[in-house]
């Protein structure tokens, strides 16, 4: 694995070079990578095209092939997005805390790039460009490995990005791509961690289950979200049924979408016809218990249901006789994602914002919002269910680190 | 190992009771458990003799035996330790940011507890104490597995702790122990990932770096340090001696003592017979490159000597011809841990600050103060020397977490 031990040292000399490049410089060199990929366009949709008939050939599922697949629309998409990192604030230098000692030492915590950051990700051309940004206003170099399914628009997409960053004078080595599709040579990126400092792994359980038992680097879980919504007593009930129905099938494949409601048994009766009717209209699958039977029609729930992230148009529904319940029964199957609760009782609201434990907590608004652009973060490189670091959406600060600066005239101990 | 899986869910359901705690029922808590600390002093020494002869039997390391012996003195400093826990602010709950977004939405980032931390750490019956209060503080259980030499010391003193909490009414289980000391359970216990957020070990190289491998847990990893000081062409030359001697002989076991000097070759006629003086009272040996060597009597350093720490008299010096070169020298050989440089000139020092990569930087003054203690944060879990979530002495808040807390009146996408 020569050449990865390579693309490591490249990525760790290109760290040093690009944090010392100006807020200014940054932003002109994003532009020109924006104007840079529309420019050629051509060669990446034809080499996409590649990816998409080797796709087809082997029988790939087709939302598989649409997220592969790349437009002109899109690519306009993905320069669209580089110059709205262009629009954020730089968070490099950033004093995030000074103090004096009364040894007279002056004592800075300074925010600095993370160094260098390894992402593994699906294949999704796209976030090739997204994470390419991010890293970069961020001062980070990025090794990038994406999905193999991918491996002609990525090689296409990088090479676009580096002749761009030669053109400005910035060293190209600040977004490197792992060509191989090798698996054992993904195993040893996982353990490069004398020249990478974080691993963000992008994608489905599977992946993000392998990168976190394999990697000795350090892991940001970007992880999955089975993801409640509780039903209080004191809930207004035409506004649950709004948030569920949101929540549940504005957008079905998403890690911030409903999977299963928690509901106190005061309101079932009120609440679930409701429930039902908007279900059916929106075709969604009602898994209940036994209680929820016996005031609607629907499938029966079983222990498994409450784990499960469907990502697909069913909902679990799980009645309850008291909000400790409830929490009780969202933090034994939650994945530290996005919980809600719909009510009206202020200390309700309270307790069960403070005692769920997730990510995001919400009080009578839709779990969808869990979002770096809906956060106003801009852009988000994904959203961590770990806690360490990062927790919910990662914008630049989350991809950044601190160092201590320490001013003295000569202190000693 | 059904009984470690055991711990782990005793631990996942005391973090619910933690999290609930208000600063006040913590702190009479801590200081409950630090006088019974003192008052069953007699049962803990007479515990820890056990393991003291133990020691001594297997032919332990005069070092090793003094750190895992225990005196009325010594459990004194563990409960003082725990009162002055008592007396740092409690990070939990704090408003760290808070925004409303166009829509309506009110959003907060509220600091909240990791929830279950792991400590791994050598044969130092004070960490237990030390670490169950700094936990215990910032609302998280804790998960002890310390040196196997130490098990009839942190028995007892872990025995204290929870018969302390009990009489206090609150849950014992915010301390355990794991009391096997089969390597086997330590391995299993780097895979509890299920039950515990965080895994800190503390101790030498290898017991880092073998959690680092094997921990499928988010890990800090506490490092060791082969911290340099540079003594740059416009060093106040006394200045840098006296930084030198302090920072290499205060105390040489300790990962912030300086290990290597680097030194421009304008100031080296004068500074070296400055140090060679000063180094042969503190009975420092010196290991120099040749320029060195044509100045002062040292023996030569090879290249093994920069990358080592030595933690002993012993002290690497390397002569350079650029501040340039000595940058890249220290991001060469350094650990990440705490680097200085003795200067007047101010863009030297601003040059310095920005491109060492460590987790403190200087300006003259001794490294010796990366320190919780130093730094103001009261006590310390460990020094972190990664980059991701921590870095540098990590105190209270170091062990929190947040979530974010979003309130809305019936907002969806």
């Amino acid at each position: 694995m020569e050449f990865l031990v390579q693309l490591g040292k490249n990525a760790a000399a290109a760290k040093y070079e690009l944090q010392k490049l100006t807020t200014k410089q940054k932003d002109k060199a994003l532009l020109a990578v924006a104007d840079a990929l529309i420019k050629e366009s051509a060669e990446i949709l034809a080499e996409n095209e590649k990816d998409i008939i080797a796709g087809e050939k082997k029988g790939m599922h087709p939302g598989l092939l649409d997220r592969l697949r790349l437009t002109q629309e899109r690519i306009n998409g993905m320069a669209e997005g580089l110059r709205q990192v262009v629009e954020l604030p730089d968070p490099i230098g950033e004093v995030i805390e000074a103090f004096e000692r009364p040894n007279g030492l002056s004592i800075e915590k300074r925010r600095v790039p993370m160094g260098v950051i390894g992402m593994i990700y699906e294949s999704r051309p796209n976030v090739t460009a997204d994470a390419f940004g991010l890293c970069f206003k961020s001062g980070n170099a990025v090794i990038l490995k994406g999905g193999s399914d991918a491996i002609c628009s990525n090689r296409a997409i990088t090479k676009v990005i580096r002749k761009a960053l030669r053109t400005e004078g910035i060293t190209e080595d600040a977004v490197q791509l792992i060509e191989s599709t090798d698996r054992a040579v993904t195993q040893a990126f996982m353990h490069l961690k004398e020249y990478v400092d974080l691993l963000i792994p992008r994608g489905g359980a599977g992946l993000i289950k392998s990168v976190v038992e394999n990697s000795t680097i350090p892991v940001i879980e970007t992880g999955t979200g089975n993801c409640h919504v509780y039903i209080d007593e004191f809930a207004d009930c035409d506004m649950a049924v709004s948030i569920i129905i949101n929540a549940k099938t504005q957008r079905i494949g998403v890690c911030n979408a409903c999977e299963s409601l928690v509901i106190h048994e005061a309101v079932k009766d009120k609440v679930l016809p409701l429930l039902s009717d908007a279900c059916k209209k929106h075709h969604v699958e009602i898994r209940g218990d036994e209680k929820v039977a016996q005031v609607i029609d629907c499938k029966p729930a079983c222990e498994e249901d409450y784990g499960t992230e469907y990502l697909d148009y069913i909902i679990s529904m799980k009645t309850v006789s008291s909000i400790d319940e409830a929490i009780d029964h969202i933090n034994k199957y939650n994945t530290r994602h996005s919980e809600a609760i719909i009510t009206e009782n202020k200390e309700h609201a309270e307790k069960f914002l403070k005692e769920v434990d997730a990510a995001c907590v919400y009080v009578n608004a839709s779990t969808r919002f869990t979002d770096g652009f809906e956060f106003g973060f801009g852009a988000e490189i994904g959203i961590s269910t770990q806690k360490l670091h990062a927790r919910g959406p990662m914008g630049l600060k989350e991809l950044t680190s601190y160092k201590y600066v320490i001013k003295g005239n000569g202190q000693i101990r």
